[in-house]
């Protein structure tokens, strides 16, 4: 059962009403949200607060609850009213063994330099047809996206690259993060980044980041 | 059985030496660590970075690992040998379900006040008897302790509290943020914890906090 159907389910508990909640982006399973935003109308009013509660106590004892809740107007779409969608991507980069974020962040052995990581990033800021790092079960209407920023940040042994833009295609964010580690770890100059892009092919990109280390931060309204 | 049984375990498995591991400070069950710190004999020489895999592979699969191993001289003992040991305990503070950090960070829905708990930690800092902070079944000989520093951080919906010490008693941390955490509700006045702490009577204090919020974050040597 998807994190959809299973609030879908407790917002039917505790209502009796059969909504479709509508999110502003996919998360793949295993994939983290810190700030996914969902949108749904029921016809009885309740306080948003008390429904907040409800959801989470008819999710349980799943890992998933809701940790805000608020009334909107009937024009407000999750999905289509998003004006930008935030991503962060972490990965533990140490020899020593993930224990604390088992299956919160990637961990990845090799040392990662993370000023070639920027350089190759750098390649990918602004408009482009984003073909080479799309899945190729994505349904967005065009390759075309423009990603706003890249940041990437080491603090000690944990690197996290924070990724914004209006919208995204289906594995963009895992599939951006699978070739800057190529080139963090040595394996690619960042130019193959450019490369990459400009080729318009998946097969010639680097295997794509698993879910584990992608968390969906926040989205802008 | 015990982190420090599952690691003497390991070691044995690689080795085929009974090792006894000495740890820097007790954890209890539900406690996690980033940086307890143990050291033990071994009479065969091994590369160190072999070591710490060949623990990280026979601790498998329980969520115990090591993340970092050296070579010392006879005269170290990771209990002994410190000079300093440092906590984090961690609170989610706001009312929406505690999702990704489950059994990492202590939820605490009621908003905290963390200007009146810095006020209440003041009365801690230095050399006191903490008798009032102390776990029934400590075995430390003294409940006189030396706290240098408590520090409390809020970043939006989480707390961070950090405290340092030579060394401490028994569930000493998780009571102290216990006490805390009344003043914090607004339940006791900032005052309170200096009486508690004169009382000298572990019943005088707020119930402890939960073992899921702290962490052993480092050991000075």
């Amino acid at each position: 059962m998807s994190v959809q159907q299973l609030i879908e389910e407790a917002i039917y508990k505790f209502s009796k009403e059969k909504v479709h909640v509508t999110a502003a982006g996919r998360t793949d399973a295993g994939v983290h949200a810190y700030g996914q935003v969902g949108s749904f109308e029921l016809i009885t009013k309740h306080d948003p607060y008390l429904v907040m509660h409800s959801i989470n106590f008819f999710c349980r004892p799943h890992f998933v609850g809701v940790t805000d809740c608020q009334l909107v107007g009937a024009e407000f779409d999750a999905r289509f009213s998003a004006k930008k969608r935030h991503y962060v991507y972490k990965i533990l980069n140490r020899q020593g063994a993930n224990i604390i974020n088992y299956g919160r962040q990637y961990w990845i052995k090799d040392y990662l330099d993370i000023g070639l990581m920027k350089q190759a990033a750098s390649y990918l800021i602004g408009n482009h047809d984003f073909t080479s790092f799309r899945a190729s079960e994505c349904q967005s209407a065009s390759p075309v996206k423009t990603i706003e920023t890249i940041e990437i940040i080491r603090n000690g042994e944990n690197i996290e690259i924070y990724i914004s833009a209006i919208s995204f295609l289906h594995h963009m964010v895992r599939n951006i993060v699978g070739n800057l580690v190529q080139v963090g770890r040595g394996h690619w100059p960042p130019e193959k980044i450019k490369e990459v892009l400009e080729a318009k092919d998946r097969t010639k990109g680097a295997p794509m980041a698993p879910a584990e280390g992608l968390y969906f931060l926040r989205v802008d309204y």
